[in-house]
């Protein structure tokens, strides 16, 4: 089999690993369920998370809402559910419609009553009721992606903005109890950040999110920053939290598969945050290095890297990765390097990342692309599309992060 | 022994690894020298090669020229032989006199003399004589450190602005033989790169040079765009060359004093070349993920990154990319990371580089000093120092790039 094709293979292993079916189930099966129970479900797995959990709970289930992102649901409509669709990367009307509804169905609730609350990334986006104008919100929200600000970064600031993130959420279900299934696409797994933590304590404090708005320069509003010095709740303890999948749950199933195709693997991180760009370059330092010494070899790394916006062309932090990477990889027969957003979206594309070898830098030489201006352009999507090295997965169902897959197996030293 | 005691006996014996000195006796003796024998030695390294070159030389050497940075040289003169301080890392005055004087040296040599070429790194901005007024050198010098270009793109302009690089220099000494030792800090070793190529055909072309000045957008005179256009010798034929010394080099001699101190080894490259602050980032990411498995581990890379400027700070590349690490290190106790470069001199101060642990971050924050905006500011210098985590070596004899390496040994793992 070719490089392309094992790569292909280990991607449908390690995504299929991941899903949180069982685990959603898994959580709520077993349970005494004596009231009424609302489920909430959020973010970019939302749709097959409440599936899962309206199977489980079957004739329990009062009432359900999915707020997803357009193209990820599926075909069965979810019984005595709503689907609402959020704006993402940045909150829109619907955002805050579903967020509405949400607030609607948890309110009145009694200690008796359950609250199901599926938890997936994309939330922070997806779901949103803001203290302040949307448009508003949605500038502060492009400028701290612009400015490289770490995903964390982001969501200290972002959810002080909200009624429902940093745990207000979970105060307006109150006193019903909660019960949070988590599918983590934060590194570390935080309760807090993932999603922005709608039912989780929140450790940040004001004096965090005023720093962070001073590191990165952003021009706020009185209202904005006021809010910003509102404190987020401490303690809660009517929430009860599920966590599942995982970036590293991720990378062992590629790691596992990528063994049963006969490659020898190594694992450097499950939390790579820096710029895509510079972590397709140093990518690319290691693919020469082992190249050199030969053998069928599959290193892997998980994590989010940023994009530093320098152009106004289309991509995502993946699709950048792996074209940064491409240069390196130029001419080296028998090296591959995937960089994939398991949740088969990356960036504002309808692609899932990318996937580059020796040949791809020929290639885009070949068609008079530049590969250098497309890289200071961000415009990865176009030279990838250029040259058929895009992945698309179409979504995936899960959402836990970001898969980086060096294959290797240099001519000459197979068998 | 500490990590730190550990680190800084492993950068001792790496740095004992490649010195010049037996390697270029090794190249210049059992020869035959009829004629006059003039020896030129340029590069951050010059002296020790030349006084190692005098040596095995004796009463041969006709006359020899150092040209090197302050602080370079050592206590006793070499026989016969100048030396002039040049600029570094821009070239100045000094640059000139220096190429000036060399050109001098060998004017009018016969088929029968030998000049003896000693390179190291450097040696492109400490050697010069421009086709254009020096000011303007420097000017486009500093634009392309500025501009992120690799050392690479930098030596393909800066090369043809001059009238001794791109074998140019070999050219003057014609119909001599010239005897080339380089000491390489160059990826990859090319010769046509390091100290930019005084004596190697030149691959590169007028027009990749051009379409350099292009792509970071710089703008020159027509004198200097006319000197751009003009092709460099592509055959030369009167030089034998010499590499001795690598980064491979510098990184085995380390990775065997780790193992001598019971560190498990793996390097992942010797020709890291991206943003010093990401690479400090993505060396974090795995410093986290290794200290979580546990065991007495050493990880190494080799290579030169790039310093993306954004600040008007103090620091180095090294001293940079130790600094973004700290971020990743805060805490992780029994966690050290090194980035040196092996020539003793980082950037445009007096420190090798950086080495940052667990505590790097918190005395920072202990000393009222802002990690993020030292960084923004590119300050790295300043930072390490209030925290006395700065390595100084002083000028080390050689040059070969630089070395970074985490030592991981996590408490309760040990014996």
């Amino acid at each position: 089999m070719s490089l392309r094709e094992d790569a292909k293979r280990i991607i449908a292993e390690a995504i299929g690993a991941v899903q949180p079916r069982q685990a959603v189930g898994a959580a709520l099966v077993g349970r005494q369920y004596q009231g009424r129970v609302i489920m909430i479900a959020l973010g970019k797995a939302a749709y097959p998370m409440a599936a899962a959990a309206a199977d489980t709970l079957s004739d329990k289930l009062t009432a359900g809402l999915v707020i997803t992102k357009p193209g990820h649901t599926g075909p069965t409509p979810i019984p005595r559910t709503e689907v609402i669709f959020g704006g993402h990367p940045v909150p829109d009307a619907g955002s805050v419609k579903g967020a509405v509804r949400a607030l609607e169905l948890v309110h009145g609730l009694t200690p008796r009553d359950t609250v199901v609350l599926l938890i997936s990334g994309g939330g922070s986006a997806l779901f949103e009721l803001p203290v302040i104008p949307l448009e508003e919100l949605r500038k502060i929200s492009e400028s701290l992606l612009r400015s490289g600000a770490s995903i964390g970064e982001m969501n200290t600031v972002r959810k002080r903005l909200s009624k429902v993130k940093a745990g207000r959420f979970a105060m307006a279900c109150a006193p019903a109890r909660v019960l949070a299934v988590v599918l983590s696409d934060v590194i570390g797994d935080r309760l807090d950040v993932i999603a922005s933590g709608p039912a989780a304590a929140d450790p940040t404090t004001a004096a965090q999110a005023l720093a962070i708005v001073e590191q990165y320069n952003l021009h706020l509003s009185p209202e904005a920053l006021s809010a910003l010095s509102e404190e987020t709740p401490k303690h809660i303890d009517h929430v009860e939290t599920h966590i599942t999948g995982s970036v590293a749950a991720l990378c062992r199933a590629a790691e596992q598969a990528a063994r049963e195709l006969g490659y020898s693997t190594l694992t450097l991180t499950y939390s790579l945050d820096c710029e895509a760009r510079e972590a397709g370059s140093f990518l690319g330092a290691i693919a020469r290095h082992y190249h050199a010494l030969g053998g069928r070899r599959a290193i892997l790394c998980g994590g989010e890297t940023v994009v530093r916006v320098t152009g106004t062309g289309l991509g995502g932090r993946n699709q950048e990765l792996a074209l940064s990477a491409a240069r390196y990889l130029d001419g080296l027969e028998g090296a591959l390097l995937v960089a994939l957003g398991s949740d088969g979206t990356d960036g504002p594309t309808d692609a899932a990342g990318g996937m580059v070898d020796a040949r791809t830098a020929r290639r885009l030489r070949e068609r008079g692309i530049s590969l250098h201006d497309a890289l200071e352009n961000n415009d990865s999507y176009h030279a990838l599309a250029a040259v058929d090295d895009l992945i698309f997965t179409g979504p995936t169902g899960t959402n836990v992060n970001d898969l980086y897959m060096l294959l290797l197996d240099p001519p000459g030293q197979g068998a």
